[in-house]
């Protein structure tokens, strides 16, 4: 019996405890999975800072940490951490991301928020075809290259671009400096999927925000900083920015008195568009705990030198 | 120079203008496309009933009548129209189809309407993946099959069903009234694009509502009569029905006070996610004219002897 103490916040332990047990069972493995336990009767822990434990040291039997966050650059500092830590790199990260996109993207395309329930029968509005709405992506990583694929599998003009040169079946591909501006100029939708760096800081400001086509909409399921969030606003009250729909903000939870809230126009979702899954997510627990049962080396490894 | 007369309700010539005039250009014709002409100057005629024009006798060079409808049902019992009659079939509205349905597909899986924006930061739902949803098809016809292609493509766990055994790529096929039990007790969302059929009137009856799984969203862009109105505000009621998407209903326009307006969990639009699409159906007309021109006989030429 492998006893496995299941570290995060209560309310992941209801979203988590099925997919684990039904992983372990696929897996072939016997384990005692818990919320509580004596530390020294711990083998492994399934790990999320959030859970508030800090201090590994009683864990005297522990083999491994297994995290439940892909990014560990506060787990990896935690010097009590004495055993292999692995990070979690979760397949349904994409998939459930395309959910968000695509869904955001055609909420956007068949324009159903003017259908308020109010008795009024308004079917004067053709919506175009997806064909004739050109959808834009910033950042073809992992989440960008499977979000416009699903984009170009529903019909619509997909635009791409990135820093370096990319080439995507089906994509319509930019980079640079001039790609970005070619690529604003048509976007109707825009869809924000880079990472957080010192160069896409502020990287939608009022003048690129100008460049798109008036009334285009922006999904930021990505970083919040990406977009300089006066600009938006102000690009909201003129109209060249007829719609957003923000996951990720620079202060979360975003501030119940923030104007996005207030917006008609913005949808504020609850950073919700890319969390770690418990079914696939429990896959590589499960996967972890097998090979190191069977002295195998972990996937996913933390090189704890190198920082990740 | 040919002149082709738009004979449609007001709010369609603004849609079809300028998607007729490219698709003349890209046919290579010279067509003066008017609104109003002197009758005896016109050499087509792009029809819709709901113009109110019914009395073609004084369109004395006419060459053809163009319908923009599939259904000429009420054209072509009009006798004063003594030239070719075309019908429209127009490959825009399966793309308009698949668009509708699988924005509300992703609109119910995602849960979107649970985040109000009332500055409350409601990120403890995780959602399932597509790939663990499932949505059932009744009906695989053109539309059917488009959309359960759609389907699959994002991953969604995807079954259909129809009266006679059919083979869809990735869809798990039902077929007979067995099969129908059997793919009602696993749809998470249902999806109704089934022809108005003696055998399909109120096929959504109480009975077969409640072999739902409980809190199932039912999304019905097919027709009016296969639903059992009555019965499903009665589920809708109770919660085994937990949402429904409705686009047809047995009335149209549906009266400002029918219940299914008022109800928080009932979506209705208002009979938009089938129309005829201009860009695509402009396509149909400006062949159609071009073939007529050229001697050649007309796409989706009604016999009018036989009715259809």
């Amino acid at each position: 019996m492998i006893r496995a103490l299941f570290a995060d916040k209560p309310a992941h332990w209801e979203a988590y405890q099925t997919p684990l047990q039904r992983a372990f069972a696929a897996a072939g493995l016997d384990v005692d999975l818990v919320v509580e336990a004596d530390p020294a009767t711990v083998d492994y822990v399934i790990y999320a800072p959030a859970s508030g434990l800090q201090d590994f040291t009683p864990f005297t039997r522990l083999k491994a940490v297994l995290s439940l966050w892909a990014g560990v650059e506060t787990i990896q500092s935690n010097t009590t951490i004495r055993v292999p830590l692995a990070r979690m790199v979760d397949s349904g990260l994409a998939e459930g991301m395309r959910d968000y996109v695509t869904g955001h993207i055609l909420r956007a395309h068949l324009g159903m928020d003017i259908y308020t329930q109010d008795g009024v029968w308004r079917n004067d509005v053709i919506p175009p075809l997806a064909r004739n709405r050109t959808v834009g992506f910033l950042g073809l990583g992992e989440l960008g290259s499977v979000c416009a694929n699903a984009a170009v599998g529903l019909g619509f003009n997909t635009l791409g671009w990135s820093r370096r040169a990319k080439d995507l079946p089906g994509v319509t591909c930019f980079h640079g400096e001039a790609g970005l501006k070619a690529l604003l100029s048509q976007a109707d939708i825009l869809v924000l999927l880079l990472p957080n760096t010192p160069a896409t800081e502020n990287l939608l400001n009022a003048d690129r925000l100008a460049i798109l086509p008036r009334g285009a909409v922006i999904i930021n399921p990505g970083r919040g900083v990406l977009i300089d969030d006066a600009a938006l606003l102000a690009a909201l009250e003129t109209g060249q920015i007829g719609g957003a729909v923000l996951d990720v903000f620079r202060q979360e939870p975003l501030p119940a008195d923030h104007p996005y809230w207030a917006h008609p126009n913005v949808i504020v979702t609850p950073h919700i568009a890319s969390e770690t899954r418990p079914e696939t997510a429990s896959e590589v627990i499960a996967e972890n705990i097998r090979r190191c049962e069977a002295g195998e080396s972990l996937l996913y490894l933390v090189d704890r030198a190198a920082g990740y």
